[in-house]
């Protein structure tokens, strides 16, 4: 293949942003068509796709064209399930926001289809593992200096949540993403979680227990403590601390000039996971239109998304039980094997 | 009283840094008496004193001295009792050093007897209490701005540990600073604690647990997460994050010039505890000194020492039970309420 | 047009990066020529940018094949003359690396060319101008908060130099880098500068002044005081320190990770100017493309590359009389004017 | 001497403060007399010193009293000289806050007199040099690890000063502690100062030049740029940066906790000096009392505070002149060679 001309599914916010991002800044890659249930967001996506992008309600038609190549699914979560079995069926590579799906079973079919078709074509969109700073840590750790990880301490803050988050998404909406990224970055595997409730904010809104702290052991013993803090007031703040035998090393925060006014030395934390994130997606992105012209794909995959689904719900049992839940996932397929 | 008179109990380390400290920094103070089992090191320690300084085998010789009016202790934590015992029953005012007793059993027969004695003589050298940094974490909590206190995030790192330093001694020699300083610093009690074992570094000495995460969760609902870590091989490293509704606070480092040099810039990080806690040591032993000429007693009380002392045994109750323990300690007596 | 069909001149590494980077990573343009006059290095050159690639010695012939939209100019200083004015010649748009030429009377040729040609095709490659850091700093600045700026303290360390680096580099290689951004940071010109020569460091080789103290003054009166020093022996560190009416504001350094090791606190320097400014250099030929496409230029102008010129004569003319010099422009044309 | 019992000379606000700090933090030294020409001040004073103290409003009385030991002169600049002669006619030690006098020649009077007498008795309250960050990196140079300094960089910026704050003060009130500190520092001496006037703040009162920048160069060719800004108006900020042939040096600032609120990590700048030097200001008392019991002077001797009052009438010339103007101090005599 020479380049991806993309059907893109799902023309909400984060969808317009792909679109921009593919016509403006990834190489290789193209946006041809564009699909919404609802025709008016699918045409106002091909507005800023360019002229000449076709336009579908109907995602099977989108990713069966055959000007299509490959495919980005960028729906609400309940609904990715659907076009990535398309595509799938399709043998087009498949790009799909996080999650996977929204529950495990879906997560079972996806991973199901994708070995029976023989090829690895679906890839989930944890952008932290494109994260500069991230992999500046992998890179510290997997240096070997520092020795072994023996602790992670992280947060995941932010300024505030709508009304409808619950406490359950703190945990399937908030910390599915330290759930994708930690194994990675330690290359280990949970083994048990615990989420357990301190005091809550007098901030968040009735029936949300805010903040929260999620205790995740690995199978080599690595204890994760993570304060999840959805309204937190000051900004969008992701820290992690990997306490290792020989040194401690610290996740940057994003770069911004350090200012002296009105008696302090201060800099800016940043406001939201978009622009914490924007470059991350960039460079996903592009490494997932790289990977896809070479029939390959990076980032996570959809066992990942599976695993990560698996987690999820043991956290959740536990925000309910109080108590360590095992996290149970059957052994990774040779398919997905690395 | 003009001047405190001092007859200062146990020559050890820590007891002949006291005595230079009180002799050539400390206003209204002078060291007149030292005591040691070991009369070579009461005569050493009289050295340091300077001329004219009494010394004695007996501490209750040396407690009841007619020109002594007020008692140091800085034997070790088994021998705490008798000397502080003797300067309740002398009514000179005492300061030990932490832990008040080794035993709670012992704590609270010390409680009882100066409860018994009607006056407060009882001062426990938890020097914490007097870190400037601690103080100013202390005071931008109280000021209100940032909110209830909801979750603390502590570490109290060594570079190393003899080989006699036992997993318990994570608990009643290590963490038993945070124990004292952390109720006091957010103005709460501790309910119930569990300590967590992650993966034991391979610098730990043979049957030591290392590090270790202890969770405490104060009668309020604050989660406290404290990493105890002494085998971490960098320096001397405590650390105290205070995540308030509005705002997270962070103890600051010491002090030390800011150097770029070798692709690096960095600031170094303290060596040990006694150069990292010496302006604490020289606060402490003022305040003590200018309360005791008054009448009263500063910073930890018998009381405090005591609660301090039922937590670690909880601490350590679940280092084996792996289960959260509760913290009994039946209520402070009205005498200790202030 | 639609894309970019590039001949590059000049395959050393520099050229190659850019060929490296168009193919990859910049939407909208692609190499389609490259020529060096020494073929072989022109042959290598191509086969980074992939078959089909033309190969030249002669950049005349390169610049006006009609395959070719746009030229990039990446051979070293002394010979950007040439084919910037032969792009000009053909009306295709050029980017060229800094500096514009390396003689004030040179710029003064493209200058002319350039206004005579009626077109804006000229981009000057000063990638500061593109840098996050500086961009941040220079919304800072603008914003009005802070108010005007009074005083710059910048310093330009280098790890190293070769042999061949002279006293005169200092400002030509070196500080011609602050010389173009700060007026751009500022929105003010150069007025007068002067060199200040301090100890010379026992690093530098035998007959090179280093470091360099340089103070440039501004037409409104703003004072820049700028540290060059090519051998400091810890990495590439560029630092802009803007001092306003009502607070002071600090370009950032770059991100990477805060490691805790061997009693320091650390965070690493970049190794070289190419790791510092790499995404820069990606952000600067990326809006290039997008103006060029519309046939604009964005960055330096021809202009701005003649005035930075003038502005090093009159730095190395200091380094000799000691005194401050005067930058004598004649006044932005009509043509340049903003 | 057993003790220092001083007479203390000049009831303003710093006289009232060492008063303060002598009685309730300084071992070895009482405040037994207080004078001041306003009796009504000298009475306030002596309250705060505690009943007994004797009140004088004639120095020469104060000084002479049979029960005092050592005098402390805290008057106004301009009435330094009579006391201190008289302290010296008087054979007691004698510590004067800063700057010695307000004339060099006044300055060459003291200095005279010392000589005559033989025997070292002044000390000169610079209180720099015992601030614990200049220490730190004093040690840091001396170590020599980091090579010879080249280049300083200071900042002295104030919050704000009051309506009678001239030009000229700029020099003689405030970069009077560089110009004392920096020589200490670095092991060198002043040898060419000069002053240029960046763009005046809006904030700066009529008639006053602020910010002023100061170029000082050492008889070894270390460059000095040392900004003086006292509208800074974000606090009192005091920078100092060693660059050296191997790396850097940075002054620490003051120890604050981090704080993250309202979308900033931030930590505070000290409000103004009397906070921001307290601890030097006791560090600096007691090591006078401690050599002035033996006999000796630490700190600032009068003729550092001769050398200095020079550099400072170099530094006024050049705010006039404009042009670099040399420091001529006849060389140091035996007597204060160390």
């Amino acid at each position: 293949m020479d380049e991806l001309k993309i059907a893109l599914v799902g023309c909400g916010m984060i969808g317009k942003q792909h679109i921009d991002r593919i016509q403006n800044r990834i190489k290789g890659a193209t946006v041809v068509a564009v699909c919404d249930v609802f025709e008016a967001g699918a045409k106002a996506a091909a507005e800023i796709a360019g002229p000449g992008t076709k336009v579908y309600t109907d995602s099977a038609e989108a990713i069966n064209d055959p000007d299509v190549n490959a495919v980005v699914v960028t729906t609400p979560g309940q609904f990715h399930k659907i076009p990535i079995l398309q595509a799938i069926a399709a043998g087009k590579p498949v790009f799909t926001e996080k999650p996977l799906t929204n529950t495990a079973a879906e997560c079972k079919e996806i991973v199901d289809a994708e070995m029976a078709s023989g090829k690895h074509l679906v890839q989930v969109g944890f952008m932290r593992r494109y994260d500069r700073g991230y992999n500046q840590v992998k890179e510290l750790i997997d240096d070997g200096k520092f020795g072994a990880p023996m602790i992670l301490k992280c947060t995941h803050r932010a300024d505030g949540v709508a009304e409808d988050y619950t406490t359950a998404m703190a945990v399937t909406d908030t910390a599915i993403h330290e759930i994708d990224v930690l194994p990675w970055l330690i290359n280990d595997e949970w083994d048990e979680v615990q989420c357990i409730m301190p005091k809550t904010s007098s901030k968040a809104h009735a029936g949300l227990k805010d903040p929260q702290v999620m205790i995740m052991k690995t199978k080599t013993g690595i204890v994760t403590m993570l304060e999840v803090n959805v309204n937190c007031g000051f900004g969008y703040d992701i820290n992690c601390e990997v306490v290792c035998e020989n040194g401690v090393i610290n996740l940057p925060c994003p770069s911004f000039p350090t200012v002296r006014f009105a008696n302090n030395v201060s800099t800016k934390i940043e406001d939201n996971w978009i622009l914490r994130f924007m470059d991350s997606y960039d460079v996903e992105i592009q490494d997932w239109v790289d990977h896809a012209l070479k029939g390959e794909t990076g980032g996570s995959s959809a066992w990942d998304g599976y695993v990560a689904s698996i987690t999820a719900d043991a956290l959740v049992a536990s925000q309910t039980s109080g108590k360590a839940e095992k996290v149970v996932t059957g052994g990774t397929p040779d398919f997905y094997k690395k």
